[in-house]
């Protein structure tokens, strides 16, 4: 696997794409126009492996795909792609179901929690793909670097193809994550997605975004 | 403070009421009849200090009360409680609005979630006392021993009044609890309770319930 598509210009895609790009990969930043501004300007600074285009463009693009658009598009940025560009492609999705319109804290999207989830929904709609729920439980400079914390966190990772997961997985030791706990399937992502209440509150009440949770047993 | 009254004759009120009789306080065990069979039977063991009642005998007798009814009758237990005698009380909500009719995976009661939580739902109830959501991240056997892991972790609590908070952590240390994370007024119950999710699937996939969350900063 070399190459990579990125849905999403945000904080999440550009250290998402960054991180991609060191170790290696050959990364497009797709967006809903082919020239956004964030993402030529991301792709401007990190070499010729680094691309842009559309979300389809993206999705084209890359043997695997990372979405990490807002909460609140990511169901229709999932119904903008062709379906044929996806499938049997593995496709992990960051973004969780979010909703900051009526302020601080958010809550998550009544249709989209608790009995249902984004991840879930993104499977739903590209049925022929092999999502994945990981990484939605950290700020976006842990994702790519956990160690640069006091130490080690959990990583969780849920979605219905056991092959998909082992490859993703694979990639969350590249990022230095070495405690990897699989939530089975897809359904997973209801668990995870609904982490985001007490990791909004902690950051908060702490006035900090850098820190993970760990599973102590 | 001497006297504590238990609403609950689960697993988690038997573990509390062990651990609080241990720790030299007079517990008063009360359930929805005076003569339940397991409030009666817990009683029998642990000495003159234990004794059961009902609901409102027990909401009476203590000076703090402990909630951990199940998760789907706490509202109606609230209800039934005489307000006036837990005037300027502490009242500690362990209870989670979990609803399993359909199940395992059991889901959220879904308007005691997301913008809504049984924490805030009590407080709403049982206004003049001081409700304190903590203990509900973890197993009974954890909330009252959290060093019998390999490692320290984190407890939360959430509620509206200080001196109730400060008080609370004081019991929660002499639980063992040595990180404890404030998250604010009792609407940070959202947050606990939404991590049911995530440690019911660390259960299953693990098959293991004696673990605690950490956060690593």
């Amino acid at each position: 696997m070399k190459k990579i598509g990125i849905l999403g210009t945000g904080m999440v895609g550009e250290s998402i794409g960054t991180k991609l790009i060191e170790l290696g990969y050959e990364v497009r930043m797709g967006s809903r126009t082919a020239n956004n501004e964030k993402a030529m300007e991301w792709a401007s600074k990190n070499g010729d492996r680094a691309s842009t285009g559309t979300f389809n463009d993206a999705a084209s693009f890359g043997e695997l795909i990372v979405v990490c658009t807002k909460g609140d598009a990511t169901v229709s940025v999932a119904r903008s792609i062709n379906p044929d560009l996806v499938k049997g492609k593995i496709i992990i999705v960051i973004s969780n179901p979010l909703d900051f319109s009526k302020g601080m804290p958010p809550f998550l999207i009544p249709e989209l929690t608790n009995t249902n989830s984004l991840g879930e929904e993104v499977q739903k709609i590209l049925s022929l793909a092999n999502v994945v729920k990981t990484l939605d439980t950290v700020n976006c400079q842990i994702m790519v670097n956990p160690n640069k914390l006091s130490g080690p966190q959990t990583m969780f990772i849920a979605g219905n193809n056991s092959e998909a997961k082992k490859q993703v997985g694979e990639l969350l030791e590249k990022f230095g994550w070495n405690e990897i706990v699989d939530l089975g399937d897809i359904t997973g992502a209801r668990a995870t997605e609904m982490m985001m209440p007490i990791w909004i509150r902690i950051m908060v009440t702490t006035n900090n975004v850098q820190f993970g949770f760990k599973i102590v047993r």
